[in-house]
């Protein structure tokens, strides 16, 4: 299904039932009103969709905002990366959780403006994540607002008694992390600096289309591997703070090994802030109990994989940094300092 | 469950980690982290909610925005009709299938300045609507915004086979709906124009909390009575027109037996209007064979069932009046008009 298919939505006529004529047009745009592989039995178009759970499999849920002004720019983000993006991050809790997805509603209310060319990219970005996640169109509603507003509610399921949870890490537990860190904040960064946006810039293409991991989430929950698992969404400090206190754990990071950002023109400790507090990675960070180490490779396909601390019965979140500071990499003595959470929040501020 | 708790949220303070203050304190106003009765496993607080659907069902999935300024007003509304009315809106589709509800997300966006009281007669709307309609708290997101933006996702289950779908009606088939219609517009009407509300207006009760018709929905699709089924959202006129769409047939409703609103300083003119075009009645609309008119009662419980027209082969759907005028009503002599979907839909204006 690597093919484009370009889908054009004309702008939508105001004359008769608008609201039918939007979700007429976003039906035509091929979205299956029956999928055997992900146990849809009745799509878009009635009150409510239709789907069967699979014997021997839990159900997962969960919901996700994209909300224009908050968490993208329309001057800013291509309407097929909103499309992509506001499926991916919520596929990425389903990830989460060691589970697959399977289908998924968008409750979508647009401005007039918005009916036309926006909603066509729109449509193609979600079309495109759709068939890349294996996650189908279930239904949804639509209404009309002076901005765009998106929530996506993804259905999902994993084995029975085989989710990984945030809860479950114990201390002495190894911490990993998927990936490199902050580079999605940095593509964010160039996205807001530039004029011409290049698509061929991994770290732009990390922030307008994240990859949500499914295959290390359920290799980690079928195997076993892990002991408590989540994605970053908000970045490592707030995130690892988060794992922690459902676990009543604390945790020890260390610095030196944080996979950072590879970029010739940022500063160490740049990279490092960005690793740390960088929003939108949509990375897994999970614990393991230290015998697993051995089972758990430095690569899972392309796939990263960092041991980047540990799991302390002290409830504080800290972090480790060489005492001649970070270029004093062969410095043996740390000293520790607490790692807040300084990640994104919409509620908090500058 | 019938006592009154009154849920305190103090505002949410932002020092530290605003967002999760306020999901903290979402989750210690008592949802249940897990809740055997409707397959809950895992509720708020991990990246996903867990949830066990049961054997011999197939699982019903909807969502519905909520919007200040689309679908209420904050100077109108009062709160806990706002928590009501979002998740029974939502929940009436599930009405609208025969299912029963099991669980549901809701994606909040807030003002700071709804963090305080304001949640607090949301929060406490929505959990008496969570007991009425036994449908829990499973999961959400929560986000700034400027005004309160609502999205809700039900999930519900029926047995297999037995849902009610708005195909499905044919030529000859009665058509039924259930209440009055009308009622909710005309107590937004009356709430519009009022400076004190009084609870005890049925009609403005109808217009702010809402009853989805779960055991009517579910009653019909137990037994095999009805050929198809919606719920009445946005006013018969629309809502009938896309029933006949979906079924690929037309209509002829007779103006003299629509149940209209009771009230003395409505003319019949004005309350035939708001029994075909207004919305939010949240009542059903079903159709059955000829030979179960029998066994379709007056009333279900104190809910009145109304025979009000017949299905078509004809595609349009139409308004059978008579000749002389609605209070001709003892005239058999009809004439035949044209109904158009008049009633609400947020793309249109005035």
């Amino acid at each position: 299904m690597g093919k484009k298919r370009r889908v054009v939505l004309p702008a939508v006529s105001l004359k008769d039932q608008p609201e039918e004529e939007l979700v007429r047009r976003l039906a035509a745009a091929g979205w299956p009103r029956r999928n055997r592989a992900v146990g849809l039995r009745l799509g878009l178009g009635d009150d409510a969709a239709l789907w069967a759970a699979r014997p021997g499999y839990e159900t997962l849920l969960t919901c996700d905002w994209f909300l224009e002004g908050t968490h993208f720019l329309k001057a800013k983000h291509p309407p097929d990366s909103v499309g992509w993006k506001c499926l991916a991050r919520a596929v990425s809790d389903v990830a989460a959780m060691g589970g697959e997805p399977r289908c998924f509603l968008v409750g979508l209310a647009l401005p007039m403006s918005a009916t036309g060319d926006w909603l066509d990219g729109f449509v193609a970005g979600l079309r495109r994540a759709q068939t890349r996640l294996g996650c189908v169109l279930a239904g949804g509603d639509t209404t009309e607002s002076e901005r765009v507003l998106i929530n996506v509610a993804v259905i999902g399921e994993a084995q029975r008694g085989q989710t990984l949870q945030r809860h479950g890490a114990k201390p002495g537990d190894l911490i990993y992390v998927s990936g490199r860190l902050g580079e999605a904040e940095l593509g964010w960064r160039r996205l807001r600096n530039r004029k011409e946006i290049s698509g061929r810039d991994p770290l732009l293409h990390k922030h307008l289309y994240p990859e949500p991991r499914l295959k290390l989430g359920a290799w980690l929950a079928n195997r076993g591997l892990a002991s408590a698992m989540m994605d970053l969404s908000d970045g490592l400090s707030t995130d690892l703070t988060r794992l922690c206190a459902a676990s009543r754990v604390g945790a020890r990071v260390d610095s030196r090994r944080l996979p950072v950002v590879n970029d010739a023109q940022l500063s160490r400790e740049d990279g490092m802030h960005l690793a740390l507090h960088g929003g939108d990675d949509y990375e897994l960070l999970f614990t393991a109990a230290p015998p697993n180490r051995k089972r758990i490779p430095a690569r899972l396909g392309r796939l990263q994989l960092t041991e980047i601390g540990v799991v302390t019965r002290d409830r504080r979140v800290l972090l480790a940094r060489p005492l001649g500071g970070e270029l004093g990499r062969d410095s043996k003595r740390t000293r520790e300092e607490p790692l807040m959470a300084r990640g994104w929040d919409p509620f908090r501020r500058g």
